[in-house]
């Protein structure tokens, strides 16, 4: 069975990949690699994975980053992977990154990105030659991931907004410049750590607009969105912090280059969706909680009266398919598995 | 004391009136009238009155609507207000309405409200010829509230829009078409009466799109924007419920008819609401909670790297600034007194 | 494969073990029957379910309860299966019943149950010559299930509390008369139909205390814990309402009969429950979220400074340990399965 | 108009208290003491407050603690008031303290405290000689407030239990040892530094039992209670940290010395409390929603069947009654005010 090394792993995008790893049939963690709490048993870190494992955390430096596995997951911050990625390259280790340290093609690329990072100082990458060796990991969008020995894992709203757009996109029926997206997200993203906007008493019951228009997952977003329409794309993008825990829903809003019926529309996402197990085209508009819990992205849609405008609503589960279960359904594809193995959760309602 | 007769006192929109009237020093309630819960005190019915009030709710066939008071206050759903206007104007009695009876100046707009509202079946008007003696009651706005006979309370999302969007409008810089808005509201605007949308298990942790394109309130907040601008004014607008109890944040995208820097933005804002009270003009992006419990709009915005593009983001309390606390607002202006009287209520936080 | 016909399939009690059904590796759905929604495919019932089943909801007159299936699982609320059970019996099918009609080996403690419950008016019980037959369904207490024709499926709270005090009631270190417990619940154990006590707006960021020393399942309860101790129990018990969807948090209080060490009562705790899978004893406190999403029950203690008395605290989520997953457990047990077939479910987190 | 200065004015205490004294017709607020964020407008660092004041924290360096104002009050941590205490005696300047210091008569009591205090190492008293002149605050059991140079504000969870067990110990109505509760607290009153334990992807739908017969404020709770029996008290207390912003209810389960019924025993709290106006004796159980925003202590009582055994349950706002809004009750007192100066607050419903 092969075996997953995970760097970062007492994290809460380390922490998905333990628990989905646990139940796989077959793949299996080889080690769980972090800074903190090291020589812990991660049941003690995570005391509801009591009775579930008895791994403990191992130190980076207690063991080889990339030895002993067949594959090495990054649930690291940005600009980790990069520094590991060389000698994985050379010694032919494949590698998954949760950051976005591969999910350009190119340095101009990742330095826009970098740019946008609140916490990126120096937008060069460190291991540029292998940027074409990645691929990005939308596995709805591409069939390169089985054969590539790079994935870079998708931001968590990338995969709303992506997915929310990309057969518009495809068509090319987007007006230009006329996208603007709202995206509201639960806690979960930001981490484990403590801080002043993930504190309790602030964060229940509000709603908090941050990053107005300078988030950085929108240049993967734009990137992505572009490369489909054979041009550019433009995403005006606000990211809303929300007094929940888990999800994402984008609400996308757009005008059309020709009029299109709803049902029209409807029908073509069903289309372009149709050999994707996760993505969901409803009839409805999709709730945050509909997918919580499960790896699915919901999808639906209205036209405008004059069906000259279109909004594009999708929910995810930001720790599931905006940030692990995505990772497993490519590490399923990297592996020659069927891409839903061990991912076939129901969303938790009510 | 003025004297204030309040109709639908007990539903969400009825408790916010009576609450605030208790500590009102200038206005005083003569009379709470409902049909449910008639013959029993409201602090029976809302507990946490206990000890704050002894009055008693009494059944409309009970008392005369408009006898032995000052003012009316109808805090009724849509259509009820109407069917008591004329005699209510005949003998001369002033009234404020919560519903969209008295929003619009015309048959014809009431028409378009109508059509949009999910439960008017009629689009007609019972009392057409006093609508031209009614006013929108957004005092920001007009100082026409003070001597107006008949006030229409504005919906709580047009509230928020509107103030969001006034500035921009009456300057003529909001490109046509262009504007949309994703509206983020608490569960409480939809009331008390137990419905599967406000189950808890259903709601709690969620958020929901609805009314997607069709949001009567959209037409209150164009007409008014309209108005401002000497023109028509189209806003897509897509509401989302989201589980928790108040509060709704307006978050509004739009392209300019000419570039603006952020920073002459604000300077405009600031002026144009120099004389406004309850508008709090924010450096930083206004969060629902920083309004909830007080009668304050926090609005920010920021523009695109090109000033091109602005987004606007407002926050209000949707049953203070949304509903009850503008009602007191207006009824301050129409009897007379500063508009902030026993509405100088800090928001709660945390 | 096992079929499994689910009578009151549209609740959250029948939607639980549909979720679960559909991933169960040995039994199978033969049938949803229900009242509310007949004709509808349960995936329109609950959109979350989209993608995962086809199966429609059928009108209990138009099949047979109990025909084609190997057991009936009644989902249902108090007094219905009671109803078909002669019929059942007579064919010679087993069932499991959700709520408290085979609770009891006797009319008289069914009546004392009965008399407790808010909406049982009539006392005595329509299947009287059955509940000698019937077992009570913990399977961390009994070998019987495996070869009952008729399971009673616990009480939510009678879960936490038995599973929480039967080791020190099985010792005799209770002290009569002494056991105060106060339980913490969400809402969901009060189900989907919308109701004042569940409505969002009043729920929200709420505690309500209800049932005061009155709640139906305590019957069951010292009923059980009464067997254990070869004698009577009594317990006083508080639940409380918590503006939470799923858990139930246990604390419970006693005087012991002699002095015991934590550690002495936390090793017994362990050996009590050593073949019990789905029993976890801590070292440090359970929490209400350290289960939700699972079927653990999570156990911990601690002894005042003197060791004269001791607080035992359980966490269940109420849905599943405490509905639907026991149900599913009993189900496992009584075709001879392992009691953990289908419900290998980490908690989730965050 | 007396003057009060505040000394830990950025905290979650000094919050309520400034914004009181906003409000407060008779007192104000001279100077806004802190370490943290010295030098900033209040404004900014709580930006709900935009708009109500200009005032500016000044650092602990830059003013003398005591000098120019009426009255000192400490928002602080335990263990800073004693600092400053015999300076502030010597100059007869009085003072009220937030926190342990001064809610103990002598040093062996105050050593019982800090010694079950989570982060007091030293448990000798550094002004104790003072101890003598300062009460222990709570308006509703002693008068000597309005003359004491010094104030004890009484802790959050002690506020509950006190005022929901006085009328009880007073009657010598408690059987000895036989006191359990369960105290319900949201996360506020751990302030507003980020912890683990206050994040919100831990706290969220979470409930966490935490120091289990030993929180410090059972001390002071014993203290006052036995007092007041004339004897000891003894009081077994699990605090539990629920997922919620505000409020703490608290569930009080004992053995009565004789039986009693409920009607009795509401009639004999009514009475106990009638000339206290925050204190309602309600006929059914209070919630925590109940009191939130105001200085209300809601609270109400069952007895067992055979009348020898009561439940009192109390709920407060943690940061009004159980802190701020029970200090200015203090401070009114302190300086011959009414005692409902400035804290006639309707709880915020819903």
């Amino acid at each position: 069975m092969p075996r997953v090394q995970l760097v970062g792993a007492t994290g809460y995008g380390g922490l998905g990949m333990i628990e989905m790893l646990l139940q796989h049939p077959e793949l299996e963690a080889s080690a769980l690699i972090a800074r903190d709490d090291a020589g812990r048993r991660i049941a003690d870190v995570y005391p509801h994975l009591h009775g579930r494992t008895d791994l403990v955390v191992q130190a980076p430096d207690d063991t080889s980053i990339g030895s002993d596995c067949d594959v090495v997951v990054f649930a690291t911050p940005d600009r980790v992977s990069m520094g590991y990625a060389p000698a994985l390259a050379d010694a032919g280790v494949r590698f998954l990154d949760y950051s976005g340290d591969f999910r350009f093609p190119d340095a101009p690329s990742y330095a826009k990105y970098a740019a946008a990072h609140p916490s990126i100082g120096d937008n060069g990458h460190a291991a540029e030659a292998l940027l074409d060796r990645a691929i990005y990991g939308v596995p709805e969008l591409t069939d390169a991931i089985a054969e590539s020995p790079i994935v870079g894992n998708p931001g968590c709203f990338a995969v709303g907004i992506i997915l929310g757009l990309a057969p518009l996109f495809a068509d090319g029926l987007v007006e230009g410049n006329t996208v603007t997206v709202d995206g509201l997200t639960g806690s979960s993203g930001a981490g484990k750590k403590p801080a002043a906007a993930q504190h309790f008493s602030h964060l229940n019951d509000n709603v908090v607009p941050y990053r107005v228009f300078s988030h950085q997952h929108v240049v993967e977003a734009e990137h992505t969105l572009g490369g489909l329409a054979g041009g550019g794309a433009s995403v005006h993008f606000v990211p809303h912090l929300l007094g929940m825990t888990r999800g994402i829903l984008s609400t996308m809003h757009m005008s059309l280059t020709r009029t299109a019926s709803r049902e029209a529309l409807l029908e073509r996402y069903r289309e372009f969706f149709a050999d994707a197990p996760f993505v969901r085209v409803l009839d409805t508009p999709p709730t945050l909680k509909g997918t919580a819990g499960s790896n699915f992205c919901d999808i639906s849609l209205l036209t405008s009266p004059d069906e000259s405008r279109v909004v594009v609503m999708s929910s995810i589960d930001n720790l599931l398919k905006g940030q692990s279960g995505n990772a497993l359904q490519n590490l399923n594809l990297m592996f020659g598995y069927d891409q839903t193995l061990g991912l076939e959760r129901t969303p938790i309602y009510p």
